[in-house]
């Protein structure tokens, strides 16, 4: 089930859920608030809206990651019918926890009023949901029967409303039309239950030896060591020239462990950097066959919430015996992940 | 084998390494340093020695966590005679990573050659190791053979060199005397390798539902939403009423699982969040006929390697078909955690 050497226990998805904070937020307010042209990003980023958990003339954070991942959890489980107390497992993936200590996990483990169940904090980028639910099938597995996976990021400590256009370089200028604060769930189980969409298989593999990163974030303590330097970086060179040939490459590795071929696939779940990159992303990889599933032109870059997002659009498409491919590419220090899902053939009757 | 409801898979310590930067710098030297009462830190903390990855005079950082962590897990893999190629995945607890991007994990997975294996970083506290040896586990009973389990935590950005004792407080000058700097790796196979020192328990559980947490540790990005605020705060009142009970229950918890009773344990590894704290602890576990196995006296509070620095001591000293219990509560959110860990009766003749 695994291309990393694993069983093939199952896993099913029995069900998801998201949480976006606010209104949308479109690139005319963008461009009001901080000076990049609209028509700029309509053209080289290809977003068109994004939510912020904080508000954009203030600063002032409204929405936390625990915020937005406790209601995404509520959500997932209620669409898998899953009562909170019959969970095995909390698995939480993100970049931008809450704190570091107490872990953003065990914040939306109180909210959900849990006490009797391991939880995990993943720290991860674009693969952390895929990691999730890697660890998740890892968990059924060894023994336990429902968890639930959350994925997550938020930008508040990265984005400052009180910076002045002429301030930013265009290099940190791009994140504040790339990225977008949300969150995603998904309650697993290890019988079809709820939606009984099954994982097929499944990759992650640490692929950054040698290379250098594509993204970079950092953090300070109340200690700065090194003042001044660059918090969030990306090399949208190394991306540009990387990513699409890599999502190329997790497709076919996807479809070779699952015993697939591009023909069978209904769905594709690409890569959602940008608008624009998801399209040259898809013109790459070349199913034309399967129904393309993104949401980066409504949300952005929500990084560890992305696939679960994707996912949550998938479950109200997908018939019995359908198949999807989901595509993740990490290029902070490169990872190849992506799932690939099959709706159970009598899940449709069991709902 | 656990608490958790997870199944009986087996998981053993092939090996265990650790890495402590520089020379132990003693309380004479901090007593310099920050004018903290070198004979108060001798009498309320009992800590004698600790190590800093940063000099103590200029703050200039030497050794990073990721320095630290492959460090340690290279001489895990030699102690137990583990091909690093051979490894099938690598698990990183840590509350400090270096950067939150890339993961710490994946540049220590960088640094030891490895392009073949998923990574999995673990946010988390005191409880990180357990948790990171919980995963593993779970991932072995999913197929895997052998694994790589790093725990390590840094306090560069939360001690300040440049501070004069004057300006701080004394719930934070106590940090200073509490933390340091340290790594701690073993290698976990399905198999009884190396030092074949098999898991009979592992104790894992969310307990802070409704609990205040015993400990903040708060990060900023660039844009510092709430300055001034507090970074790192312990709440020793609510750590002192809780964690002595804490960690006895923890100890009939898992003697329970394993079917053990405490005239069965030739070892405890108690919680080592101070000396005088584990001191106390280890009156209230009460179990004087176990041997018990601390480092905190010579290596202060070093979070995720704890557990770790103590499972390369206990492998030192155990013998065929001997027990051992390790003890751990993680103060911040409360998490209850342990193991119940036996000398495989043949694993000293393999060697």
């Amino acid at each position: 089930m695994t291309t990393n050497g694993g069983t093939r226990a199952p896993l099913y998805i029995a069900g998801t859920g998201t949480s976006l904070p606010g209104d949308p937020v479109d690139n005319e307010q963008l461009d009001k608030a901080f000076g990049i042209s609209a028509e700029w990003t309509d053209l080289f980023v290809g977003t068109r809206t994004r939510h912020f958990g904080w508000d954009l003339g203030t600063g002032e954070v409204l929405h936390t990651l625990a915020d937005l991942c406790t209601e995404a959890a509520d959500r997932a489980a209620a669409s898998a019918g899953t009562d909170l107390q019959d969970l095995d497992f909390l698995v939480l993936a993100t970049t931008t926890p809450d704190r570091l200590l107490p872990t953003t996990a065990n914040e939306v483990a109180d909210r959900l009023g849990l006490d009797h169940l391991p939880t995990y904090q993943i720290q991860a980028g674009c693969s952390g949901a895929v990691q999730a639910l890697d660890l998740a099938r890892a968990l059924i597995a060894s023994g336990h029967r429902t968890g639930l996976v959350v994925g997550g990021d938020v930008t508040a400590r990265f984005l400052d409303p009180h910076r002045t256009p002429a301030d930013l370089p265009a290099q940190e200028l791009i994140n504040y039309v790339l990225f977008g604060d949300g969150a995603g769930a998904a309650v697993v189980s290890a019988e079809p239950e709820g939606e009984g969409i099954g994982l097929r298989a499944l990759l992650h593999r640490f692929t950054g030896r040698g290379r250098q990163p594509g993204q970079i974030i950092d953090w300070d303590g109340p200690v700065r060591r090194t003042p001044g330097r660059t918090m969030l970086s990306e090399d949208y060179k190394a991306i540009e020239d990387n990513v699409p040939g890599l999502a190329s490459e997790i497709c076919w590795e996807l479809l070779d462990t699952a015993g697939w071929t591009p023909d069978d696939l209904d769905f594709l779940l690409p890569p959602q950097l940008s608008a624009r990159m998801t399209q040259r992303i898809v013109e790459t990889i070349a199913v034309p066959a399967a129904r393309e599933i993104s949401c980066v032109v409504d949300t952005g870059n929500t990084g560890n919430a992305l696939p679960l997002l994707q996912l949550d659009r998938l479950v109200r498409q997908m018939s019995s015996g359908e198949r999807a491919l989901a595509v993740v590419v990490e290029s902070s220090k490169w990872i190849r992940a992506g799932l690939a899902l099959e709706k159970h053939a009598e899940a449709e009757a069991n709902r």
